[in-house]
């Protein structure tokens, strides 16, 4: 899985339009628009990889999203499908599966969490703080760093973020 | 090089503070601050292989430019330099390189360009339309298709789009 991370003034999105075959597109249990203030909203793209144990993945991600949270000092989130971070893409199935999870694992935890559908075009608009921890990339993935000592310590699961520019 | 094309209602930034050593963030030759309406941004990673051949990234990503500007009928471009489009970055100098070229390539062909700093946190606000060519990804390398044809065909070189989410 490939996060990146925006500290972000706002997110809101508008479902415009179906993307892909007949049943591509969620239509339950997720808004059609939204919008957040003051909020982390995550671009995700779940990867092929992540295949071989969505549960691991998403116990990951939750880590991360937990540190990136915790250092920005806020408990909304935006869950953002984003196919463009990765070559390498998870079935449709499986990226729809993690993206839910997800949304469930924050909720369970007291996140506010605004999750956009996936399988549509989208119009949206994103405003960016700028501050140097306003845009994180990190790569997740299901393996469980052993090493790292109590699950959910959520720290050093992903790689080191990338120089800005 | 990694590109990410967002056919933008407006892209607007704001510089906010110098990232990485002393020489790392451009201050000549490109604002601190811009908004531009209408326009495709360009999000762009200049990669480490692109370093052999700076010339022909540079060429290769303005046939890239010229189809998609082409396809969404606007002259207007954002030249966004991003870093989290890719695990494999060049140098900063190369990457500022390939973003003056760029943008010099673009007005000698007449198209408006507003290009944002390298090396700086910012601020930035993008509204994307939402409709099926608004996001698109393309992988640029210097390499010349050999069958392709006249230089400056603009058509093929990068990956297919991939499947939005
Ligand atoms: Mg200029």
């Amino acid at each position: 899985m490939r996060l990146l991370f925006v500290h972000s003034d706002h997110l809101e999105f508008e479902a415009r339009e179906e993307a892909g075959p007949d049943d591509l597109a969620e239509t339950e249990g997720v808004p059609m628009e939204g919008r957040m203030e003051e909020c982390v909203t995550a671009f995700v793209s779940v990867e092929s990889d992540d295949e071989a144990d969505l549960d691991g993945v998403v116990a990951n991600a939750t880590d991360e999203l937990r540190d990136v949270t915790g250092q920005l000092n806020t408990n909304r989130v935006v869950l953002y499908p984003y196919a463009h971070l990765s070559d390498d893409l998870a079935s449709p199935d499986a990226a729809k599966a993690v993206m839910r999870d997800l949304e469930s694992e924050l909720e369970g935890e007291g996140y506010e969490v605004l999750r956009a559908p996936f399988g549509w075009y989208k119009a949206f608009e994103v405003a960016c703080k700028g501050h140097p921890l306003s845009e994180l990339s990190r790569h997740v993935s299901a393996h469980r760093d052993e090493a790292g000592g109590a699950a959910g310590a959520g720290d050093g699961e992903g790689e080191p973020d990338r120089e800005p520019s």
